[in-house]
């Protein structure tokens, strides 16, 4: 089983394009329905009858920001334990019937909610609901079957994190960002903090937070919405609502006012990188159409080689090997637009930062032409269309909408949104929130310069 | 009533030579006492038969960096809230009966500690005490008396943060420094989490913290042991014990791994600055001997005319106006030593910095010499002598030591462990901790590079 902890960067490139349906797709498209039982969880419904399987997620509304001080990595650890077995089901039942039908299983964890995925032939959708609904309360814990799986997460701690220079550049980045936000800390946590976590932070953490009325269950596939009302009034519908479950209170950011850079050495960098990220909000906290004009200029800026970062600073002048921007729009508090590059050997890392904050300037002053405008939202509708071939990105969109403030109106919408930012608001967007003092900019370099070494 | 935050930057001046008693002192100085009553509460007496005068503190064993995430500035909001009075002495009346006897008053919060001073003529003594002893869970708040003093606290936040590029680069530099621990945040809080500070989370935070087991009085004047004992048994020991107190669990830095700065600009700055804080351990946090070392360490590399950032920066390269370090051993967890530097007009931060630097990597190969070693040492002793002159230094550092993890006898015994500090230490010391990836940077200036500038 494959399980993975999203860093905000991973996200924010899984999900750069984070609506699907388009003005196509609500005509000739699958009809998404959704439905609320009465303890609160919520389904959604996406048709998919191309093949006989079923894509069955679970997404929970909690992630690393809502832990609490001094147990950073415990949703991620939590979501490790949810394979740890139930009274009903031991340990190892569910994921054994899923091998025995050839099916497979996923669980992922974010800042912002914690994911479940199931992939099944589509007669067996009620087996898998029916364990689903079994762990969301019925989770046994014992040091036992706690403290080994610690260091499985300590291990991938050190494959995923301590032995990756562009994920400890990254943490730092966040961290450096970040100054009061829990979006500041790793998903995985802080390593001394992990060593730590135990069963009962897990099963507080647990209490606090799983129950139907904290989740979201995204159908996609061959299935009918009769069908899947039944089955799910049978076996969600039978867990009792969490009367206790805590709503989200993180704290907030102060307005940012100083820039920050971070530079990190390590001997395993092969080539340098710059690495930056501004503070700003996200689709659930921007004014209306704020954030699309901030996907959009995260297109124009970064995406693909028409970019400008791209073109400036790769094909014109040749001073780097690869640029490009991001932003992070599915995230319930203020986010993160990305941008990155990689210096050519000859060339600084501050020469490179210079031309960086050039192309940046220049779209600050002059704003962006028709055609580029054009061409980015063409590509950003164009890719919505084109992921609505997966079924599991399709399922996978509508989870993450629906954890971080969004709804399905939200996305069936989004691509009508986009299509109606203007060159003016995507110019008042940079204006906004592209100014140097909202940012983090990190080095990552092979060692320090002279004088800045490590002495001991 | 002049109330102050206690920046850990103002901390740090303040009580750079925190421990007090030297081997001369435990002869010929004041033989300091403390006992503990039933219900916790812990006492210590100074005996200083100069004048007719007293002075009261009580410190309790909370800051600003055992706050709720979320509710920064609540400590210090606290502060202001224990003149609000009680049903058995309503507001003004306990300012009142000082002002009448021509007594002084003051409190301050820090990071770790609040402290309460009075000082009055003796015979008033047993009345501070039982107004102290009152207050101590006799507090009332209603919204009435809460709101309008959260308008003042907005009005000294404004007053000494906003309005004060050095605290807001201090404010960063922390922010930076700290990823996890909440050192990294001001005392007086972040702007928008003070804006909603109310009743509730003062009370709960008051509850939570302040009792008779959770504080420290100390008294230093023209008084008798017996009549201390009889007097804190009569007032503090009526107060019943706060059986629900939180010990201090604060989430801990993880190992610092890269190169922080920081870049605030501000129309104010008169003249450009340069503040970096290493993490380093605490008295407190230390191995034996090794906070000691630090402290000599600051004392060598930047305090007076004679230290080595003075002398290399100021006097002889003439590329700063003032140059110092600091260290702020006083701290219950990991702390900050400290070095800034002021550049003449014509020398950029980062060639001041790159002095700095080679300053630093100096220290670290070359270690110390002799006799900057014991010049060090004996003007750190000779310091803590001389103010025992001051009755309130006294009895504040005493509070500070007794509220951060030391104890009576740590405080008589640091001049002779400060005379034990080997030049070795001091090498091993700088070589161990002032790894700059241990570190932020700050760089204070009028205005941001071209391109950097805020564009609307």
């Amino acid at each position: 089983m494959i399980r993975s902890v999203l860093t905000s960067l991973a996200l924010a490139g899984a999900l750069a394009a984070l609506p699907v349906a388009c003005a196509e797709a609500q005509t000739t498209g699958p009809v998404v329905t959704d439905f609320k039982l009465a303890n609160g969880l919520e389904v959604v419904v996406v048709p998919d009858k191309r093949t006989p399987v079923v894509t069955h997620m679970i997404y929970y509304k909690v992630g690393s920001a809502d832990e609490p001080p001094g147990k950073s990595g415990i949703a991620h650890f939590l979501e490790h334990l949810m394979f740890k077995g139930t009274e009903k089901n031991p340990s190892g039942r569910f994921s054994k019937m899923l091998a025995t039908i050839g099916g497979q299983e996923n669980a992922f964890t974010t800042t912002d909610y914690t994911g479940y995925f199931q992939r099944v032939p589509r007669e067996y959708l009620g087996d898998v609901m029916e364990f689903e609904a079994d762990r969301m309360t019925g989770l046994v814990l014992t040091d036992a079957n706690v403290l080994p799986e610690r260091d499985v997460v300590l291990e991938e701690y050190n494959m995923r994190v301590a032995n990756s220079p562009d994920a400890r550049m990254g943490e730092q980045v966040a961290a450096a960002l970040y100054l009061n936000h829990p979006y500041g800390r790793p998903v995985i946590g802080w390593r001394p903090e992990i060593e730590k976590l135990n069963r009962d932070d897990a099963l507080a953490f647990y209490k606090r937070f799983y129950g139907p009325n904290n989740a979201v269950v995204v159908i996609a596939g061959d299935v009918d919405m009769a069908q899947v009302k039944a089955l799910a009034e049978k076996t969600y519908g039978a867990v009792p609502v969490r009367a206790d479950l805590n709503t989200r209170q993180r704290p907030q950011e102060p307005t940012p006012v100083a820039v920050r850079q971070v530079t990190l050495d390590d001997p395993r960098v092969a080539q340098p990188s710059l690495n930056r990220s501004y503070l700003v909000p996200s689709y659930a906290s921007a004014k209306r159409g704020e954030a699309e004009a901030l996907d959009v200029l995260a297109q124009i800026l970064g995406s693909g080689p028409n970019s400008r970062l791209y073109r400036r600073l790769v094909a014109e002048k040749r001073i780097a090997t690869s640029a490009g921007a991001w932003y992070q729009g599915s995230a319930v508090d203020a986010t993160r637009l990305g941008l990155y590059a990689r210096p050519t050997p000859e060339v600084s890392l501050p020469d490179l930062e210079k031309a960086v904050d050039a192309v940046i300037a220049e779209t600050i002053q002059d704003g962006v032409a028709a055609d580029e405008l054009e061409r980015a939202k063409t590509r950003m509708i164009a890719d919505a269309v084109y992921a609505q071939d997966n079924q599991s990105s399709m399922a996978r969109w509508y989870g993450t909408a629906l954890t971080t403030g969004s709804t399905v109106q939200d996305v069936a919408t989004w691509p009508d949104r986009v299509r109606a930012v203007t060159a003016e608001q995507v110019r008042d967007a940079a204006r906004a929130w592209l100014d140097k003092r909202r940012s983090a900019t990190g080095y990552l370099v092979k060692s320090l310069p002279a004088g800045e070494e490590k002495r001991s």
